[in-house]
C-alpha cells in the first residue's frame, strides 16, 4: 500500500516526540510493566497496577503511550506485548543499544549540533573535560562506562571467533593489537594458540583494564602492554617486527586524515611477509537495513562523544586510505559476526 | 505486505536510538541543511558543506542519519528532502511539537519514570522547585515559556473560532473563563460580542500576561481578573451568577478526583439557565491516528511536567465526572479545530 500524507505526518511526529517514546519505553521497562505483560498476556490496567504497586493513573499513561508506539497491543481494555515490544525486552542487541543511548548518550546528545559545528565531541562535556572519550573512559561513571563497554564488546564478541582462523592461517608468532581495549582479542588469541605472543597498544586506562582481565585468567606470560595516544602520532616509537598487526573497531575512531597517517605508520612496522588485519563495520557492507540503521546512528555517537571527527565509514573510504598508505588489500571477508568486514593487507612494495 | 521479524527489530532499534533521531533532526534543521535541500533538490555533500560553511564530515554524518530516518532521499550521492522531511520543516504543527519537546521536555523527560512512581511532575525539577508547571510558567526560561505557550495556543487557536457561535447561541451577558491563561479566549469573546463581560480566573503569572495582552488591544473595560490556585479548592470564593462558565484545555490539567471536585464547585456557580462549556481533547474522539498519537505523547508531558497526575482523557472518564457532579451534557460537538470536543452542560436538578 503506498504511503499517504498522513503516514508522512505521523513519521514527522515520531521524530518530534522521539524523546517521549524513548523515556516511555524506559519507564515501561523499569516499572516492570513490560515484563509483567510478557508473563501475563492480555492483562487489565488494574491487575498490572496492583501487582506492581503503581497507580492506575501511572500504568494507564505509560500503557497508552506504549500502544501509540506499537510496543503494546490492546484488545477490549486488556493489554499484551506486541512483537516490537517482545524484541525490545528479549533481544540482547536492542537492550545494549538502548542502555548505551540511555547511560552514555541521552544528556550529551543535546550537544550534537555544536559537536558538528566545532568538530569536537561536545557531548562529552556532560561528563567532564576531555579531548576524546578514549582518554575519558577510565573516569566515566561506572554505569556509563559499563554500558559503553557492553555496547562495544557486544559487536566485536560476535566477530572475533570467526576472524580467528583467518588471522591465524599465516601462523603468526607475534601480534600487535592496536587499540586493544580491555584485552578481549588478546585473550581470544592466547587461547587459540599456545605459542603466540601479543602486545596490546592503547591508552593507560584501557591497558589497566586489559592487564587486570588477563591477570584474572593467568594469561600475563605471553602478553605485554604498550601505552600510546594514537592522536599524538607514533613515529619512531611504534614497535616493529610483528607478523600480524591487528586493528579491530579501531579506524572508525579517527578522521580520514588520521587514518591515513596511522596506516602509514603501521606500514613502517610491517615486514615483507607481515599482515595488517583491519576488522571494522562499513555502511555499504551490511546484509540488512537494521544493521545499516544502527551504524548510521552510531556515527552520530562518534561526532558527539568519541572525538568529533570520525564515523562508521563506507568501505571505499578506508580502502582509499589503505592504498594511499602504500598497502594492498589481498583478502576481504564480509558478514563476519553481526556485520563486520575483515580486510587482510600487505605492503605494496 | 505483512511485517517480518526484521521490521519489528527495526522498530525496536528506532526506539532504542530515538534520542539520536531527535537530535540529528534538530542539527539538520539548525545547521540549515534541511532548508538548503528544500531549495536545492539533489545536492552533493560538497555543495551543501561549502554553502553552509560546514565540514564535509559533519554534513556527511548528519545526512547519513537523515537518510536512515527517512527524512532525506539519496540518489547517486545526491540528496533531497523526503516527504517526511518536507513535513518536518514546513508543517507548523510539527515545528511546534518539535520545539515543545526540545525546549520544554528533553532534559526533564529523564525523570518520567520517577514522576510516574511518585505521582509528581519530577521533570519540572530541571527548571526549579514547584508543585505544578502552572505556578512555574512565569519563571521558566523565555525560550521554554514561549514554546510552552506556542504549543498550548496552537491547538486552542484552531478551535476557538468554531466554538464561538455555539457558546454565544445562548447570548451570554457574562462569562467566567476558568483557566483563562493568557487571555486568548477572552479576546475572542470581547471581539465577538460588543456587550459580553468576561472574568478570567487563573494563576498570578497567567493573569499578568492576560492583563498585558488585553491592555495592548485596549480591551480591559469589559474584563476582570480573579486569582486562584485551582488545586487549593475554591469553596466560597468561586464567583457566581454567570451565564456561561468556560473551561478550555483545562480539565486535562487535573486528576480525576480533582476534576470531580472542580466540576462540583463549578456547579455551585451555575444558575438554572447557565451553561458550563468544556472544550477539550479526548483520546477516543480523534479523526485520525496522528492526532491520537500526539495526545498519547502529550499525556506523558502531564505526568512528567504539568502536575504528575493528569492526562488527555477518554471522553467517558470526563462524562462520568460530569454526571457524578450533578451535571448533564446537553450537547456534544466533535472535531472542532484539530481534534477538540465541546461539551455543553447544565445542572441536572
Amino acid at each position: 500500500m503506498p504511503l499517504n500524507n498522513l503516514d508522512y505526518i505521523t513519521a514527522a511526529q515520531k521524530i518530534a516526540f522521539a524523546p517521549f517514546e524513548f523515556q516511555a519505553a524506559k519507564a515501561l521497562v523499569e516499572t516492570g510493566i513490560m515484563k509483567y505483560l510478557r508473563k501475563n498476556k492480555w492483562s487489565a490496567i488494574s491487575q498490572i497496577s496492583k501487582h506492581l504497586k503503581l497507580s492506575n493513573y501511572g500504568v494507564t499513561v505509560l500503557i497508552e503511550a506504549g500502544v501509540a508506539m506499537d510496543m503494546i497491543l490492546v484488545n477490549n481494555k486488556n493489554y499484551a506485548l506486541s512483537k516490537t515490544g517482545m524484541f525490545f525486552i528479549c533481544d540482547k542487541m536492542t537492550e545494549l543499544n538502548f542502555q548505551f543511548t540511555d547511560r552514555v548518550c541521552y544528556k550529551g546528545l543535546e550537544h550534537l549540533g555544536e559537536s558538528i559545528r566545532k568538530g569536537k565531541p561536545d557531548g562529552l562535556t556532560v561528563f567532564g573535560e576531555w579531548t576524546t572519550i578514549y582518554e575519558a573512559l577510565k573516569d566515566l561513571p561506572d554505569n556509563t562506562r559499563r554500558s559503553w563497554f557492553n555496547f562495544d564488546h557486544f559487536y566485536s564478541d560476535q566477530a572475533f571467533p570467526e576472524a580467528m582462523p583467518i588471522v591465524f592461517k599465516c601462523n603468526p608468532k607475534n601480534i600487535l593489537d592496536i587499540g586493544g581495549n580491555t584485552g578481549r582479542w588478546a585473550i581470544e588469541c592466547l587461547g587459540y594458540s599456545d605459542t603466540v605472543r601479543v602486545v596490546i597498544a592503547d591508552h593507560e586506562g584501557q591497558l589497566k583494564d586489559a592487564e587486570r582481565n588477563l591477570s584474572k585468567m593467568d594469561l600475563l606470560e605471553r602478553v605485554s602492554f604498550y601505552q600510546v595516544d594514537f592522536l599524538k602520532g607514533w613515529g619512531e616509537k611504534l614497535p616493529k617486527g610483528f607478523d600480524v598487526i591487528w586493528m579491530s573497531q579501531f579506524l572508525c575512531c579517527f578522521s580520514e586524515e588520521e587514518i591515513q597517517r596511522i596506516l602509514h605508520e603501521a606500514k613502517g612496522s610491517l615486514g615483507k611477509t607481515s599482515r595488517l588485519f583491519i576488522l571494522d563495520t562499513f555502511l555499504d557492507k551490511q546484509k540488512n537495513t537494521v544493521a545499516e540503521y544502527i551504524l548510521r546512528m552510531t556515527s552520530l555517537y562518534f561526532s558527539c562523544f568519541a572525538n568529533g571527527n570520525s564515523k562508521v565509514y563506507h568501505s571505499s573510504t578506508i580502502k582509499n586510505c589503505i592504498k594511499r598508505a602504500g598497502l594492498s588489500v589481498i583478502k576481504e571477508t564480509n558478514h563476519i559476526g553481526l556485520g563486520h568486514t575483515l580486510l587482510e593487507c600487505i605492503t605494496s612494495d
